[in-house]
């Protein structure tokens, strides 16, 4: 019993999303963090080697419902002098980046991933095989590569990511890349949709400092997307799309509580009328270590070509050039 | 790992069904209650607060087959001086009430829901906000609010119920009222069909009542069907169809042995020859306190337009008109 | 909590499938032993009498994949001077005995299973009673019958299954009969097709021996397809067909390391150019009792009508006559 660990957390609140036309109420979960169970473990082998697993699957604990298997995290690794390599199903480079950089983690109805070039960047893969270095005076970094697993094609539906990480004292600076293929796969950045030969490329630069009173969060970056595909969001065509996303954020711990606040804005380069923004204010107040009470607020701002959506009840159905918001209050029990 | 508790219960047994015309032989599951696997855990946060949850799904233990999420209960709670607030998939306030009125404590083959007003009565319901109150001198009660989530329409698929308790003693006395629209759904009363504003309003009074030798079980209800619907039990039409339904019911506890039984009958007021009734009858001897050996006989009558059929393996198919028994015999274990 | 048991295996690796065409690379789940997430517990009743339970699901650990419910077993059993009896999802008597005589324990992409008489012989089956004997100077044995659940015909779909064992100090003799019959069902010996009445009738006669410097196993099996049937992979009609299989196999444990081979023939006696056989060699090295890593190598080898392919990444399609190879490298980890 003492070689696994049963954790999870449980997010649930009201919500109130407005898709710029109607509201819709109701109860939604994971709106500070993703509701999920899981299992862990730990072993040191000796000689400095350890293997240790994950298997965490993400639920939704206003309906009860949930997928099978572990939607979230399924790898097992060695750590050593080497550093750490694990196989599976986990974050990809560019995630590992915007989870250090993001006022929010990259949790729950804020997370900048969800906004983060227009939304649809990957970030949990399946397949995957990462190296995470040790820390060297600060810096440290990972690599990552996704086997495509498509029969004599080994680069088709192959993604490969590189981070780079500096924290030293309050700084706190990440670069990431990560590259990503899509052939023939029915699902292309999120969206149903074919990718006939489509790279998906993105370039992240970002820092966190913390002061005495407050903490400053910024990030920018660039996302390309390159060849012939057909994505339900996007048309059919050979792409040559590029944008350009930028995030500044702020978070104000208050003793039990603190206060998070950023703003996300996506220029669309070769799309008109595509660009969105969105910008996220949070109020947490921590009843115990495990247990958060939290207000969230959510708004996006699309042009006329974009749908940049809020989380929410799934009946709260979004449409292009419509302005989305959405109000959350609940608690957040981590066990 | 104190933070959460796994538990759940194993339930298996042989099970002989007979539909009417042909029987049945095999193995099911939850015969005498649903075998399920769950995850729980309550924290102090100090101050008379506590958060609690529950995340408990149900499974069949005959064959492994199972759905995925938590189709049981999954919910977060507050409890305090105000008494007890969750949010989640949770029993409704009818559900609450048959749980204490029903010999077999709304558990198993003979679990009074399944024949209370013909069956189908919901139970456990997704995205509800539920309090419970404190007992103050012997009464206590609960609320409960169903978000219906529907885009621009709160009342839409609402249900909203009310249950009030008074126990001193040997007695229990439940009242409980529950009402839940139904509007486009494409399940309507645990039936295919469509409702399109459908009302489903459910009275019942009842009370339970400790002699030294054993005890007496027995309600009374009332339910209505109010509106437009297309359900594949009961056709289309505007519906105003009231069905009352009677139950009474014994336990003779005999040491680690107790003998239960249940007669209920459902009269319904607006269809003609749809009437039917069920008894059930169960031996328990228990081996410890987490498990227990049962024999459970059920059965049920039916007029030509009824179809109330009794649990068992999923082969057995009842048609209208036909009676129905079922005879199981099998192992419960809890842990 | 103590009433409980939380266990599993995590098992990923590099696969390097051939398919007689193309070459598929990628990470694949349970190479040496299936990953799995499980729940089981024993309690002790008193009196010699214990009830144990055990309910086990396979996941995809490259992947996160997995379905619901609990695929690989889901039983419970009384334990007493009678023996065991269970009932639920659990091994057949021909699955218990190549256990016992497989190198690789019917476990992984070696498993010997998914080689005898050309793969698809049932091993866990649902709504399955088993009775297994205690000990008796040496010799032991079981019992399985198998519900077939189907209406007014306790014959249809049914299965039993007999095994005898023989335990002597290094002499390990097993012998299995099984015979399930396919009528209605949507999947015939893991096909898609429609038995009509098809029975499928397995006996099996094995032995292992082990020496000092290394262990021998071997067993020979012969089984037959009789009745009216459509079967995805055999086609419609009448059948009455005999394969006679064979295995030879050896285990050489050095130390913390462990060499495992076998090879396994099958001949098709009624169907011409549809024999063929396999080979599996796996080294493994433990790096504690609990995590092992392994490189394992599998090759089929097909007549005309013969597809008997290797475990891997999914994408690797396989088609008649052709010869498959698989190499696999990973880590093994229980919990």
């Amino acid at each position: 019993q003492s070689s696994v660990t049963v954790y999870g957390i449980v997010d649930t609140g009201f919500s109130s999303i407005d898709n710029g036309t109607d509201r819709t109420n109701g109860l939604s979960s994971g709106n500070n963090s993703a509701s999920r169970i899981g299992f862990k473990g730990l072993e040191d082998l000796g000689g400095g080697l350890q293997t240790e697993f994950k298997l965490e699957n993400g639920i939704s604990t206003d309906d009860g419902s949930g997928g099978s298997g572990f939607s979230r995290y399924a790898y097992i690794g060695l750590n050593g002098a080497f550093g750490k390599i694990r196989m599976g199903r986990q974050d990809n480079q560019i995630s590992e980046a915007i989870i250090k950089l993001d006022p929010f983690s990259a949790a729950g109805v804020g997370n900048a991933r969800n906004f983060y070039a227009g939304g649809g960047v990957p970030q949990r893969q399946p397949n995957m095989l990462t190296w995470l270095s040790n820390n060297y005076g600060g810096f440290s970094g990972s690599l990552g590569y996704i086997f495509g697993e498509v029969e004599d094609d080994n680069s088709a539906n192959r993604g490969i990511g590189a981070q780079l990480s500096y924290e030293n004292g309050p700084l706190n600076i990440q670069l990431a890349y990560q590259k990503q293929n899509y052939n023939g796969t029915t699902n292309v950045l999120g969206f149903s949709g074919t990718g006939a030969d489509l790279d998906d490329k993105n370039i992240l630069l970002g820092a966190t400092y913390s002061f005495a009173a407050l903490k400053l969060h910024g990030f920018y970056g660039e996302r390309k997307l390159e060849g012939p595909a057909t994505v339900a969001a996007l048309g059919t065509g050979n792409f040559n799309d590029k944008i350009r996303t930028a995030m500044l954020g702020i978070t104000i711990p208050l003793g039990a509580s603190a206060i998070r606040a950023d703003y996300i804005q996506n220029d669309n380069k070769d799309i008109d009328d595509a660009d969105n923004n969105a910008w996220v204010a949070s109020y947490t107040y921590s009843l115990s270590k495990r247990t958060t009470l939290y207000a969230t607020y959510v708004r996006t701002d699309n042009d006329d070509n974009s749908v940049m959506s809020v989380s929410g009840p799934s009946a709260a159905n979004f449409t292009a050039g419509e302005n989305g918001s959405g109000a959350y209050l609940g608690i957040n029990h981590k066990f």
